[in-house]
């Protein structure tokens, strides 16, 4: 068993060691101009003024939940805790730092050539992506090391990465939102300079903005399923098979950090022509590395095929949730053609088909979900025995989460891409490098929609596996939906997604109306700010982006620790059960809907940009732009923001299993007497 | 046990015997000029052609389901099918003739006082609140008579109830904001002419959709909610307490009736200066008179107060979710005057605030609807038998329902009201009885949110008990989350209101559309149509309606009966109860989402036009156009269709119990195998 933590952790070495070499590559590289390099400054010191900020607020909050943890449930989960709210800050502040250079190096790349701006880029994600999944599997081994084996305290680390996760997506989604609408309601609508105009005081908080929401926070959330994925696979691996139950999902961690880094140096040496083409060659490569390697692992450790089969369920399934997401947010598809040709008829028939794309979009992926649940469960037998069905599911959502390390890389790639346009725009480079950069940001942005619908995926996954996880450890044989309890939890269950995107739409339009405020009072009090004589103040509207984050993530953060943790205590563990299983099953239908309704607005108004439907400044682009502008907050805040809920809910419950079982039901008590 | 089938059934017939006096009464009114009696006619008959054309279809689906129920189930099944889909038809035909009597009236009789155009509007609404409860009663009574109390065939009864709400409810929903949309887009927006200008020649099929989605449509709504709360407690009855559990709710259903029709004498007789007291005065002591009845019948019949406590927990729970209801709808709360101010800023703005809205507004119905549950199940006992409790959560629904008369009463006041005032435009009445006839159209706004919020609340009582004895039903000792059949079912069944919502305003946008185009021709082609010598063709714009509303609501009606039934036979019992549960826990929170969010637009928009933020024409107010105009398919078609939804879905699974007891879970053993 050691031998096995000993590779894990060799392997996880091996992944940061990598992350450093093409940090360091990306270094070497031309920044370019004077001006490229002020802005890059620029965009640079933002970014570290939100992470100082948000540090300040998070060693308050871990230093308070690690005394609570200690009290409330132990020591080891507690230093547990501590080490993957660090691993997960590590990670997130790794990934934004190399972002923030790799952008400038993109931009003057694509002076020469794409292949090599796309190869930067691409190197630039990879950094965060090799830091995410390195991280996690030196944090698990480390820890399963020192606890000898004991898998329960693990839940404190996967907690510390869902604590990190809930400030760094939630708001940097809040962040990137204010910044973004406030820069473009004063900038492009009143203003009427383009967007990326250096002379919009927002303009550098919108581009810090990409980093904070679209790399740490993407970062952040993937960190946290991995891990999850991976604990509570352990978990419930020692309930059924004893050790090989716990080294299976470790190995296979392991051999999908390899297969990662293999996709990650083809996707860099692969002809940059075609950069989509480009992306999938390294992410399917990786795909097909893990499913010969689980193959053979399959045999050897656990002397059949079924893990294998489940593993690729959890591998196929999460790829097709991306690929659907495309077929609903492009605009090669009628979904996107149908909003369009919606908006010449206005903004409201424009935003009632957007909304009814969103939900109609719900259904494949939920389809989808439910053949993994299934496939996973009783390919491994759980017909006979229920946990290794559980066990099996976890193994799905480990295999999903396997080649994490390309699909963060992919995904990241994205912002890297468009603050490389943005930065090319700002410091006046000539049209075919724009061209190059915009090439290389549309592709960025259909990655970025199919990582959102694999998060969402693998989100529901990792809840449904630390449910199982969380339904073992209280020792639940049921949350029987015809007992009351468990269904008035289900209710409760399924109202908290729809109050926390209530709570995170309504804080985006509070911090972006802030900002709205201060690049009004700019404009008006700088003098000389529109000829370039005058100097916006950008630092400030970074200040203004960050100050709203930090402040409006508080209550939806208390109450996703709050509520379950009350209503376990209230009413006991099977009302939590159902409230979980609520949670996740509108979480995912409003993630899912969300995002994708986000996404089909945003390229139903490029799409009309294109020229169809009467092009920019036609009726049907004012439409356009309105579904764009509701669909932001959908898709960057209170969409992703789904994800982070359900986790960190279930993580909850799991971490204060021993609590509930103790003193919960304390209402239910009173009431029975 | 026959004697009190026989009071029920004298009881149910005295309500008819008084709906049918209100209705002559009605009927010798003044129906007022020859332009008022012909415009009233044209409603009329458009209400009638609508009427007519949904009866064939209705003709050929009733055959269809009554010979499927007499092969797959039973003969006595498929008969009380027949009664239950007769009398549904029966009470909405008597309804909406009567209120399309009574409009005209109304509008006559605010030429002389407002009193009296208070009492003949809500007179048409008794009648069809009579008739609702009347034809319930007597259908429950007749059917339990000649099937020698025999309860389980009487779910064919609410399943011919909940096919008809099908039809009235989703078809009616189509229907009227087709015509309310395509009016509103050529005539308001386009051709610059009043809303309810005669030479609109959608004008006649917007009034007509007054009657057949807010009279028709919702009076279908709640005769199956009522019918199938009381079926779902005397099924539920006979196996806890025998007789006396059936009795019980029976009784009290009579008591609801007699103390609707004292509410409503009241109502009528009261002081109509002040039409909302009136309206509240009457509701309120109805449900007092309840209270008092149940507290007697309760220790006479069961001898505890334990049922009462029940009974009242639903009537309090039922009155506040209305109640609750207007703080996020009425202009006078906060959140209305918030989607108002942030208008200012734009369409955009003001869809995200009212999104916001209306996702915020599923917290308190959710716990309110929590604490029903709690409470009924608890104060019966349910901790030590828990059919027992499951019975008290069916008389709660009963209790919320059982003022049901008057409820509806309240209701369809609202459309009539709205009719009398179009009819007092179009027939150019003199703004005196504009005036009446507008304020009494306010009132009505404020009972049709508070109706809305009750028509939920009870759909999800009904639904949860029409549960409850579809557990019963198949033998289901548990419906366990920790099984992925039932996990499954849950994701499968959340999904589903999500996508019925989706195709719901699909429709509306492409028969709004189909009205657009033909009111642009009718412009275009007919010669003098705007200066009042040329006529519209008011009929052709109520068949583009009608036909839409039915061809549009077969897709959605399919998937509501093929989905429970298919998951039913190829992943058993389990899976479906799971599936319910999830459907009612998403379809719930949707319905109040999108009924509230509906709501609070659409006063926003008002509060706007009544000279908030630069009042009509201002920036403001194109803002809150847009929002009204996406809240209509909101709040009068999808949101209402949940209710339908959930509880049609649970009544199949009830009546084809048997069928999937006996071959349900067919994939299942097949994988298994």
């Amino acid at each position: 068993m050691e031998t096995v933590f000993l590779v894990t952790g060799v392997v996880g070495v091996f992944s940061i060691f990598w992350a450093l070499l093409l940090a360091l590559h990306i270094r070497k590289q031309d920044s370019g101009s004077e001006r490229m390099k002020e802005i890059s400054e620029y965009i640079h010191r933002g970014a570290l003024a939100f992470l100082k900020s948000e540090y300040k607020y998070l060693s308050l909050f871990i230093t308070a939940v690690f005394f609570i943890l200690i009290f409330a449930v132990d020591l080891r989960s507690a230093f547990a805790f501590l080490v993957g709210a660090v691993f997960s800050i590590l990670a997130g502040f790794l990934g934004m730092v190399v972002a923030t250079k790799a952008n400038v190096r993109t931009a003057e790349a694509a002076r020469h050539s794409q292949n090599k701006a796309l190869r930067i880029a691409f190197s630039g994600g990879a950094v965060m992506g090799l830091c995410v999944v390195g991280l996690g599997v030196i944090g698990i081994g480390f820890l399963l090391t020192i606890f000898s084996e004991d898998a329960i305290p693990l839940t404190g680390f996967a907690l510390g990465a869902s604590s990190i996760a809930l400030f760094a997506r939630v708001g940097g989604g809040i962040f990137t939102k204010a910044a973004d609408v406030g820069a473009d309601l004063v900038g492009k609508v009143e203003a009427h300079i383009p967007e990326d105009d250096p002379r919009n005081p927002a303009v550098i908080a919108d581009n810090v903005g990409d980093n904070v929401g679209d790399v740490a926070g993407m970062g952040a959330d993937l960190f946290e399923s991995y891990v999850g994925s991976i604990i509570s696979s352990v978990t419930l691996g020692y309930l059924v098979l004893e050790q090989y139950g716990a080294v299976f999902p470790l190995v296979l961690s392991s051999i999908g950090i390899l297969a990662s880094i293999i996709g990650i140096i083809i996707a860099t040496k692969a002809n940059g022509e075609n950069p989509q083409k480009a992306l999938n060659t390294g992410t399917y490569t990786a795909g097909l590395l893990v499913m010969v390697g689980t193959f053979i692992l399959s045999k050897v450790v656990l002397d059949s095929y079924n893990a294998f089969f489940a593993v690729t369920a959890g591998l196929i399934i999460g790829i097709l949730i991306g690929r659907i997401t495309e077929v609903y947010t492009s605009a090669d598809f009628r979904s996107v053609k149908t909003i369009a040709l919606d908006s010449v008829t206005g903004s409201a028939t424009n935003i009632i088909s957007g909304l009814g794309v969103g939900m109609f979009s719900t259904m494949v992926p939920t389809v989808l979900i439910v053949l993994g649940v299934l496939l996973s469960y009783f390919v491994m037998g759980g017909n006979e025995n229920a946990t290794m069905g559980l066990y099996g599911i976890s193994l799905a959502a480990v295999g999903m989460l396997s080649t994490t390390g390309i699909t963060v890389a992919v995904d990241a790639y994205g912002p890297i891409a468009d603050n490389a346009g943005g930065i090319a725009q700002m410091a006046d480079l000539p049209p075919e490098v724009r061209e190059i950069t915009d090439k290389l940001d549309s592709v960025g942005n259909t990655t970025a929609a199919m990582g959102k619908g694999f998060a969402i995926g693998s989100a529901a996954l990792t809840a449904l596996s630390l449910f199982a996880s969380y339904a073992e450890s209280v020792e639940l044989s049921s949350i029987n939906l015809l007992n009351p309890l468990s269904l008035v939890g289900l209710f409760i269950g399924g109202m908290l997604p729809f109050l926390f995107a209530a709570l995170t739409m309504n804080s985006v339009g509070k911090a972006a109306n802030e900002m709205v405020m201060e690049v009004r009072r700019q404009f008006r009090e700088i003098d000389g700010i529109m000829d370039g004589s005058g100097k916006p103040d950008y630092d400030r509207c970074v200040a203004i982006s960050t100050k709203a984050a930090l402040r409006e993530m508080i209550l939806p953060g208390i109450l996703a620790v709050v509520i379950p943790v009350g209503v376990g205590l209230l009413l006991g563990a099977e009302t939590l059960g159902g409230l979980i299983a609520g949670a996740v099953v509108t979480g995912v239908l409003l993630a899912i809907m969300m995002s994708n309704a986000g996404g089909a607005w945003d390229n139903a108004k490029k799409y009309i940009e294109s020229g169809e439907h009467g092009g920019k400044g036609s009726e049907a682009h004012t439409a356009g732009i309105v579904g764009d502008t509701v669909g932001d907050p959908f898709k960057d805040t209170s969409g992703p923001s789904m994800n982070i809920l359900i986790k960190l809910m279930s993580i909850v419950a799991l971490v204060f299993a021993p609590v509930i079982v103790e003193y919960g039901g304390i209402l239910l008590k009173l009431i029975v007497s």
